[in-house]
């Protein structure tokens, strides 16, 4: 598995900007649950995603959480090398949720290829503004929509993403991602379970009607 | 007033490129009030402030807005160019706060220069992390803070801006700025003026003691 079957916009650099990137990247298994990069530890480097998820979330000081967005495959991941950029005055935290091979590319070596790099620099700032679009997309929802709307809208989410109506998946998990608490999730579920949206139990919230959760985030 | 004076890193740029920003940059006065951009609007084009104030907003469907950031004096607003970039996915509006005058710069002839500068696409990463800094504060103070804590934060900046502690401010203008009601903030104020914190009168409010104000930001 080569970095450059992974890293986007390769055939746009300099062969010497490829052996330096591919020289000093280091391949690694990571396991699920593992806490990659959060405020307190070492500027890690980018992440380049080869399979798995990680989420990207941020804590409050009470420890609340909520996922301000997700990376897949091929994604890469420009906060966990926070060092890189003076202008990135905040902390999120990165966790593997799911079983995921990376590549790692030290913040340093990047950051010498994008200085002289305009097609990096600029792929790079594509995926700021991407990252950027998910955070502006998340404060609408925080500050405009209901909490009934943003529950469907992640039940279905979540389905889209592991390709199945029964989800496994804890009430607690639920709130971490919504930056709400588990009784308020609880309270919630149980309407939609009363309606017939959903089904409880243990573990799990199978989808029963994502027609009515569909329209019941577009109203 | 030359365009070279305010662009930053002017000097990175090659001839050949300070004059096509140059030849294409239009130099305008705008009026306190205007509305520069919203997403219904063409790509008008990079904002380079010489003088003045904007800020950026978001508007719910419902008519509620909340103030993301602001820019002054040699501040670039990327995001009155989002036809630039594919991953811009969202839409603010900008407003000048103050009579500001300003180059614009045509959307297209900037992405030519940051296509084959790496100078140029560097500087707009900075800018673009400067800008995702503001908002992942925004996130924060509107997850996990109190409302009179952002009220007490929001008062001591726009003193710091205008440099007086006697602000010509509606409760209306507030609510905007902060993305809540107008009578929540009326009660809050008056809830502040109780303890002594500020005075109101009709259109103004005046800070009387900022180190309580502070404090109430901090703990």
């Amino acid at each position: 598995m080569e970095i450059s079957a992974y890293f986007p916009i390769w055939d746009r650099l300099t062969k010497q900007q490829q052996e330096k990137l591919s020289d000093s990247a280091v391949r690694r298994d990571i396991e699920k649950g593992t806490v990659l990069h959060n405020g307190s530890m070492d500027c890690l480097g980018l992440l380049l995603v080869c399979s798995g998820q990680l989420r990207a979330c941020i804590y409050s000081e009470e420890g609340r959480e909520i996922t301000i967005y997700r990376l897949f495959e091929r994604d890469i991941c420009l906060f966990s090398a926070s060092c890189m950029m003076r202008s990135i005055q905040f902390e999120v935290t990165i966790e593997a949720e799911k079983a995921t091979q990376l590549w790692i590319i030290p913040a340093q070596v990047y950051q010498e290829v994008m200085a002289e790099s305009a097609p990096l620099a600029n792929y790079t700032n594509e995926i700021m503004a991407s990252r950027f679009s998910d955070v502006m997309w998340l404060i609408e929802q925080v500050l405009w929509k209901s909490f009934d709307k943003r529950l469907a809208a992640f039940l279905l989410e979540e389905a889209a993403i592991e390709g199945t109506s029964r989800l496994k998946i804890t009430h607690e998990m639920i709130a971490n991602h919504l930056g709400s608490a588990r009784e308020v999730v609880t309270r919630m579920l149980r309407y939609f379970q009363s309606e017939g949206m959903v089904r409880l139990s243990r573990g799990t919230v199978e989808i029963m009607d994502p027609e009515q959760l569909t329209s019941l985030c577009e109203n």
